[in-house]
């Protein structure tokens, strides 16, 4: 067996990320929980039928076959075809939430707050070097035929609430109104709001020239109707009253008012008051955000992590009228998504926080002789007990080398066990300082106990 | 859209289930770090060439293809072929970390011990009524060249530590040794042992009469050699003494002793003692288990959860001297896994275990009206600030709708803020009891705190 070599896409970490993951993770599921979400996992697959509902991602999604139909004769004929029952892996965690509420209605509560934290898969064409695998961390509310505005307001401000949390620098949320936009289109006489909304979509891509004359090729926009849309896209700001005021302007501007805008805007500063008030200067409106998936509805949110903004919006979602519909119920909600392993990627790839070990361990047992095993053992035991990730010695080796395995994977303490009738000692490896210690009451500094997140 | 039907197969679970399922990963995962396992997560995927090396599942992977490819004629072409290269879902946790400790054996620290809990996906046929996507929760601890024997009494301690953490009743873990089957059947002159070990490896299922049978149909076995194996498998117990001398006086009676049953019998043994010494009672030898799988080189293991026989093992492993190799390393290993969802399947289905509720919220902050609202999202961010897990109603109904809100839902505390310059009230609304309460000081008894796992 010679050394296998990664797969393009399918991201993997050594211990020490997988520890950072894992604590990103638990701090995003604990705010998650004080919020009052409750967790749901949903299988990684979906029959194609559900998949491709929507259309859009149909290239991306990964067909399972099973093994033994290659070996069939008569199964292996059919393994050109496709049906709508056929299994495909999930390529986010909004499909099959939407199905997942659908299929038990009857049995669940609501307004129904969930939080989801899974794999995804995308089968992106290898050498677009984008993520094939990855994680996302999504909540969502959904409701049974209506769905309170104020939960616009919440949804963002919990991300904005578990991002601040981690220790990766300052996040922003950043939220638009899709009737507002929609609004401020139609008034303009613009009637193909799909692509005008494909088109501003891409203006951080492309920028602002060639999205006008996108407009203009592909939405029937005029010039002047082009560069309304873009001066619309340009309004940003975390102030209610400056960003009414800006709209207010440019709507008379170009006599473009009308209900469906007016109700946009009272949405969108009320968002921008509520946040304001809650977690200043965490949700800042931005007009030019268009999501350009066509089920959202209201308030669309994206968010930008300071100083990494190639990584592109980590966290993005917005509301929609109708998750899911079974004829008699439609079931609107709001929810929002983060992509994890995008963000875990760039933070081990750029050093920017660290795991202070790459393993639980806090205290290394130190074995004296291979007969006096079990003693270290029940030394351990006795830590443990108490809440203290213990590890004993692999070897009786000498204690210098003990020491070096400690120190290679910076567990920061040795214990050693003394002899029948003397006391133990436990050094702390990093300052030398060596102490008199009992196994019943000795712990070590909080700070030491669990492997932490630092900001490096 | 009609209400979708689950898909055999694949569990998923309501909220609460959902809520257990993750309460009983959490325990298991800080029985493992506390004993220093440090988490790894694999990707889902391998290629074919690295999942059918051991052969023997070959018929239970699912194979990846992209949906691209049925559209691409030339492409399409393909989709009936297989090779090496294509992906496969992972089919157990095994296979991928063999994989995982090669590609990164420069960079892991050596003997590297991990646990990992993840979904595997078997293409069993769907009629077979068994779970083709599961978790499954791992340790192992690998070596680089050479591995202590004192592992494989660690290894299975630590899984009998982690089970005894669940409500469950109770779980003995039995052990065997490879070595000293092997050994003896040797010593009865018996050649082909993988052949007597897939026999044996069905007395549970067939009965001994029917496994004698099939020794000397497929093993080449005489009716007293047969007879000998069987008298082999009825040893059990979880005293060294008791068990060293029913092997021994059976080796005596047949002639078959010889060194590797000496050598895997002192293993027994010693693991037994060991055992006895650490957690009495969690560990006996069973002779007759036998672990189809040809790759185990000494101690195997199985487990059984009191009162679920039915359920069969639900925790096994054992010791492989070769994991993986590069040729000019070997990596010696022991681990166990844990089938997660056959468990919780059972728990769920037999009500046996339950959430204390199925929502992670301990308090719903009332709302007099939706101008107050930010009143009572006030109060629920300050005793989320304090670790407490608080939802706010959805709407200003009349204070007995929002109490059923929370009643339904068995959240056991509702916050009523009190008017501007009145004081708060808490009510438990299981007893009825309301008191004063200040949002700066009021906390839930640590049992309500959090959902918590009961037995029923």
């Amino acid at each position: 067996m010679t050394r296998p070599a990664p797969l393009s896409g399918f991201p993997e970490w050594l211990p020490a990320g997988r520890l950072l993951e894992q604590s990103l993770l638990d701090r995003l599921r604990r705010t998650f929980e004080l919020h009052g979400f409750t967790p749901i996992e949903t299988r990684a697959v979906e029959p194609l039928g559900e998949l491709l509902r929507k259309g859009e991602t149909s290239q991306e999604v990964y067909v399972l076959r099973r093994l033994q139909e290659y070996a069939d004769p008569r199964a292996r004929a059919s393994l050109t075809e496709l049906d709508d029952r056929q299994l495909g892996l999930h390529f986010d965690l909004t499909v099959p939430f939407a199905r997942y509420v659908l299929e038990n209605a009857g049995r669940l509560d609501f307004p129904f707050k969930r939080y989801q934290i899974q794999k995804v898969w995308r089968g992106e064409r290898p050498q677009d070097g984008r993520f094939r695998e990855f994680i996302q961390a999504d909540i969502d509310v959904v409701g049974q035929g209506s769905l309170p505005f104020h939960y616009e307001v919440e949804l963002p401000l919990v991300m904005a609430e578990a991002l601040a949390g981690l220790p990766i620098g300052r996040v922003e949320v950043r939220v638009n109104n899709r009737k507002l936009s929609q609004g401020f289109y139609l008034g303009l006489g613009l009637t193909d709001l799909t692509a005008v909304l494909r088109c501003v979509d891409k203006l951080d891509k492309i920028g602002p020239a060639a999205v006008a004359q996108l407009l203009v090729d592909q939405a029937q926009a005029s010039g002047a109707q082009a560069q309304a849309c873009l001066d619309l896209a340009q309004i940003q700001g975390g102030l209610a009253d400056q960003v009414g005021a800006a709209v207010r302007a440019l709507t008379d501007r170009y006599g473009a008012a009308n209900d469906q805008l007016e109700a946009g805007l009272g949405e969108l500063t009320g968002l921008l008051e509520a946040a304001q008030a809650a977690l200043p200067g965490a949700v800042v409106a931005d007009l030019k955000i268009a999501r350009g998936l066509d089920y959202y509805t209201g308030s669309v949110y994206e968010s930008v992590l300071e100083g990494h903004q190639s990584l592109g919006s980590i966290c993005s979602g917005g509301r929609y009228d109708s998750l899911a519909s079974d004829g008699s119920q439609t079931y609107p909600g709001v929810g929002l998504s983060i992509g994890v392993s995008r963000l875990v990627s760039r933070l081990i790839g750029q050093d920017q926080v660290q795991v202070t070990r790459p393993v639980p361990t806090a205290v290394l047992v130190a074995v004296a002789d291979e007969a006096s095993r079990p003693r270290s053992e029940r030394v351990a035991q006795a830590l443990r007990a108490r809440g203290v990730p213990t590890d004993v010695a692999p070897t009786a080796a000498k204690y210098g080398k003990q020491i070096k395995f400690a120190d290679i994977r910076s567990i920061p303490y040795v214990w050693f066990p003394g002899q029948e009738d003397g006391t133990d000692q436990v050094k702390d490896i990093r300052s030398g300082q060596q102490v008199e210690a009992d196994q019943r009451t000795w712990s070590p500094p909080a700070d030491d106990l669990w492997p932490r997140l630092v900001a490096v």
